[in-house]
């Protein structure tokens, strides 16, 4: 594991897009899992300008995602719609270069990472339970390849799982899993803000199990964690 | 993980050498982490054979181990005596392209694999306790890379070390760890023989905790398990 | 260049058969290349003897050629007719595990490599002409990805490949080319025999250029050249 | 060979700082070989400035050359010197991470990169000659590995070597040659300005022979060429 301190967001975002977009100049195939969300925001708006200025020199770049939460009936989810929002659409990436893991088909999903020859990088972030992915306390074995999780009452997060907007009443989500994750060439996980602090102490620190699943990344063999000042206030 | 099957210890070893022979007909540098003992011993039969057949060509290959126990107070201990007997010198290979683990050494063997380019393959066995390498049960964090292990009466396993013939008396050992072996670019197991087929079974089923440290060896991003039919008969 | 110089075509096979092997027991994805004839025939007679043994490990191994010379009007040509009774008939290969280069596709096959992660292992064999693969002299840029070779009189070669049998007045056949050759993993070229002797000689010695195109092969990154004694008696 | 074409030299600049940069970011051995000059003056602004805030984190990364010529008797030549006061002392590279191609020793250079696990990425220009590295025109062999190139009065390039400033009578200088570069797995060609157009038109139609010696990059497995727009307005 790397860890890498950033004065402040601003500057997070700048180094990670750096790390994202370099692979994508090769003259290869080169696969990339990305995730929606708040930490990786400023992170895609450098990217995607970037991309914009160059669209027809990146062809060779595909992308996955790595978790998915339905919405309603619907197996296509909240992932998709996050990144279709924050970066697909944006940079206008092609649909044949984009294979997003549907909540019906996921038993397929580490085989097609497979047969494209593997993921060079994936951009992940920390949950403050120490979930990853959708690596959640409690329901994660470490030897998940790509899986269902069942929303029961027994795991401390089903309740917060069930008021995610637009998915009333969540029963099941699926995520690769961790052992789907330590096939991936170069992992980086980005963390940034206050509320995340503690969780970044226990990243470094908590025993490797399934309590604080994450615990498990120390283990991963090429890991950049990129932390700005306040995510790194407890270490 | 990718489980072999072969009818005999003899196929077990025919495979396990071609497996380990091949990559070193390659033109670029080849580093191998190898280990002594009884399972090995018919592979090393083979390998050492076709080696000294070409020695000239051979000459890109570099041998590691991943374990060392201290014998009296010489920190080259037990594993190198087993190596120079079974493999360094039946094949006759050059000082210079070993480079052992050595126990007053440990904390830079990590660095130096890294310096060298990784390792390429790395060869393993399971001890009926769940152990692989050093990393023994109770004893062993998955975060581990190479570290030092001390014989404390806790561990279930204490009284056994202390019996090793040479190492009366035996204070500490030392291995590569989990994390360690979790960046070998291909790792093989094999297994053989009646008194593995329960340790098999639970490398395959039990929790992944470090009551069975293998257990972790499910999340290896590359792991080709091989087994003789003896070994793989509770599975 | 790596030269590994067998004594006899029997040794030459069974090292060759251990080299092409060995990959498939990875639990990934491994993509090889392979050719018919002559050379690789004892080969491939060892291969699919141990393929048979363990046919449910093998389906991660995917099969992709290198030329094609069209038989009739039947895009499907001689490669695919002789790879089918050589080797993937006998060792009982899946459909969806071969992917052939086809007279009128030939276009896109760099592109279905790519996102198929490469080829990590390539079996070929050299012409007393120097020629590799359907790189033949003269005709041949070294900067050729896959491409198609018309079948002109100004060629020295052009009477000889119409009189190949079951394609009378080939007028053209498909080839990846040396750029294409350049990105495989790992290449290995086998050469048996008196009658190669010469051109093996050439292989070494004659300037890089179109005259003997085989002498670009000493520019690529890890390449491993099996001889037998024959073959390796003029150098 | 993938192009990028950027606006001006401001942004070619910060394209190629970007490659350059993110590879390090990983938490593993990188190697990156570089060159002196004014064509990687800006992304070496950039990059040095990056370093510089985060000093501790780069610990990883292993510096070579490609080319030296030397400097009155001093094997330590023109290279060092410019690399020295370009890069190594504004970015504060300890000398252990570097690891120069010396005019003496050049013979070793091949095998020193072997061992630390070859070069991850390469950064070289283009002559407006065509020559690259120091392969010029007419002495480069294809597949020369490291070499010395004698400043012979039949090269027309012999009489502008011999007036490099200090480097008065030049008779010799070494580089590493076209098939050292084969071997790295990510090769970036920057080329910037209109007396550079012509070059560049040559490197992508000029047949691949030593009359243009770049020409063989053509054929390198992992090319990327960024041009600024005047280098590109010919093409």
């Amino acid at each position: 594991m790397k860890i890498i301190i950033e004065k402040s967001y601003k500057e997070l975002s700048e180094t990670t897009a750096r790390i994202l977009i370099a692979p994508m100049y090769q003259d290869k195939r080169v696969n990339i899992s990305i995730t929606g969300g708040k930490s990786p925001a400023g992170t895609y708006e450098i990217v995607t300008k970037l991309l914009l200025q160059h669209k027809e020199d990146f062809t060779n770049v595909h992308y996955y995602n790595f978790d998915e939460i339905p919405i309603g009936g619907n197996p296509d989810g909240l992932t998709r719609k996050m990144l279709n929002k924050q970066y697909f659409l944006p940079a206008d990436i092609a649909e044949e270069n984009i294979h997003l893991l549907n909540c019906n088909k996921y038993e397929s999903y580490d085989k097609i990472i497979f047969d494209a020859g593997g993921l060079d990088l994936m951009l992940i972030g920390l949950g403050a339970d120490g979930h990853f992915c959708g690596n959640m306390p409690y329901s994660t074995q470490f030897d998940n390849l790509t899986y269902r999780i069942d929303v029961l009452e027994k795991y401390p997060w089903s309740e917060e799982m069930k008021t995610i907007p637009d998915c009333d009443n969540l029963e099941y989500f699926v995520s690769m899993g961790p052992s789907s994750i330590m096939r991936v060439k170069h992992l980086v996980l980005i963390v940034n803000g206050n509320n995340k602090a503690q969780a970044v102490k226990k990243l470094l620190s908590q025993p490797v199990d399934n309590t604080f699943p994450a615990s498990i990344l120390r283990c991963h063999p090429n890991l950049t964690v990129i932390l700005d000042s306040d995510a790194a206030s407890l270490i």
